[in-house]
């Protein structure tokens, strides 16, 4: 189906709910909002399903949208979420239900009954914006969220998934008279100070192996108690390390819970990030990956290293 | 005069020599490779003066393009430069006998015989760009380098700077087959080791006043010597303490010699930085200002509280 698809089924339902997805980003948050206040611009009654783990970062953006509690959806839309599996603990009610899903991701599993998927999109705030367009006049209450989840999926226009259509969504959406200044500010030039705490004991404690090639920064339980950090200072922290110049790869490992150690990698050059990682159950992309290890810190370092030897060397 | 003018000038001339200001950036050091490029495709002999500030991150851009020792210019171009006084110690010579300047800031002097300034252009490198379309194809090679200026001197589209405009030219100059991952990745997304353990200082040795409200950043003479940093490793970072959360007034305290301080500020909020600077000579603009004290370290730290106290109760 295609975005003339979509805006057909949105113009001819009401009493929508807008789905997002688990450890919500800009992008879901974003897309969210901006399509709930175009409906609601429409006549239409919407709302988005509050989501337990968004954090104080997005509430501006779903204020006054939250449904309440004896909101009855007669349709129900997810965005920016590639699976059912992928639906919050309290939203995962709706599976098997879901009559539109819009998605950017390449693996979406085509779960509801309409699926518009656009993998060429860097950012599903894109889709949302031309379906936007088709419904009425984008005005800044739509632009500004959709502003948010364009920028944010691109690291505000500077990850390799941004395109010309990327920048071209993003005048289009400032012409609206959004504060966009305001929105960059919060964003991208916002750290909290436990969070440049937390970036500082990394460097401070940055391990480092076969001549430098391979980096590894450990956040282990005891340095989040110690700060008092909460989800919201480590989110991303896998980029922080993996922007260290002339590294080939670059491991971040966090200790989940004693016995249980997330690990991210990102690669550069031939080092393929996938390969790595399956070889501990994990997957990813070329240039990140990711896998659980179970054990100690000292362990789950030790199984990691040993899988990027293997594939170096392999 | 506008840009048809300036393009009428690089037409009808040749022998050009293009002029960068010192400690350059990628803007000045952008739109002079971008312009050579541009004139040569237009069978023009064109060259750029060598800059002996500019750093590695810079060589790629300037290469086969810096001007033989024995090369005499019939025209010469400033780009990105207000002033003369901003011009560098091998091509101070070349004042009062500029024939083009091309500039974004406000306050350029028009100090060459024809002045092109457009300070609704968050980066020169939106000049550049337009001129280019009239002088002949944009091609990869001219794009590269003004793809390099516009995504610098905005902070990749993060500052306020930035215009719908910025963006268009931005998505024009990445549809010419550029790299622009690639460029993204290097300025934006890599930072040297000592990058990160000269932050990492920074924020173990952070003093706060005022209940938190005013924060100030050292970056002693024996900190630079400890790490072996450059210039390149202490580049734009006043805006590294600029993004510390619910902060009022963040300095950074630069000891450049024994002696003398120089002092950036960076304000939120009512707080004029220009004001505060101005009180101890310097000036700015209302977020963020700078100046030079002379004393110890502890000397200059005590005067630039003083003052910004004085702002903030006067």
């Amino acid at each position: 189906m295609d975005d003339e698809v979509a805006a057909k089924l949105l113009k001819t339902n009401d009493q929508f709910l807008i789905l997002t997805h688990k450890q919500p980003d800009g992008d879901t948050i974003g897309c969210a909002a901006g399509l709930c206040q175009a409906l609601r611009q429409m006549g239409k009654t919407a709302y988005i399903a509050p989501n337990e783990d968004a954090h104080a970062l997005f509430f501006p953006y779903l204020e006054g949208k939250l449904a309440p509690p004896d909101f009855k959806p007669a349709f129900l839309v997810s965005v920016d979420t590639a699976s059912e599996g992928m639906l919050t603990r309290s939203t995962a009610l709706f599976a098997g239900r879901i009559d539109l899903s819009i998605d950017h991701h390449p693996s979406n599993e085509g779960y509801a009954k309409e699926n518009w998927v656009d993998a060429k999109s860097a950012a599903c705030g894109e889709m949302i914006y031309r379906l936007c367009c088709m419904l009425g006049p984008v005005t800044k209450e739509v632009a500004l969220p959709l502003y948010v989840a364009v920028s944010t999926d691109t690291g505000c226009f500077a990850y390799s998934n941004t395109t010309p259509r990327t920048h071209r969504v993003a005048a289009a959406l400032m012409e609206t008279g959004i504060d966009y200044a305001w929105a960059n500010k919060r964003h991208f030039r916002t750290k909290s100070y436990r969070r440049l705490k937390l970036e500082s004991m990394i460097v401070e404690g940055l391990e480092r192996y076969d001549d430098g090639r391979t980096v590894i920064a450990c956040i282990t339980l005891d340095m989040m108690a110690a700060l008092g950090a909460t989800e919201r200072d480590v989110e991303d922290i896998a980029a922080f390390i993996g922007q260290l110049e002339g590294v080939k790869a670059s491991v971040t490992l966090r200790q989940l819970r004693p016995g249980e150690n997330k690990i991210s990698l990102r690669t550069s050059g031939e080092l393929n990030a996938s390969n790595v990682c399956a070889l501990l159950g994990g997957g990813g992309h070329a240039a990140a990956g990711g896998c659980t290890i179970p054990g100690t810190v000292e362990e789950a370092k030790t199984a990691i290293l040993n899988a990027i030897r293997t594939i170096q060397h392999g």
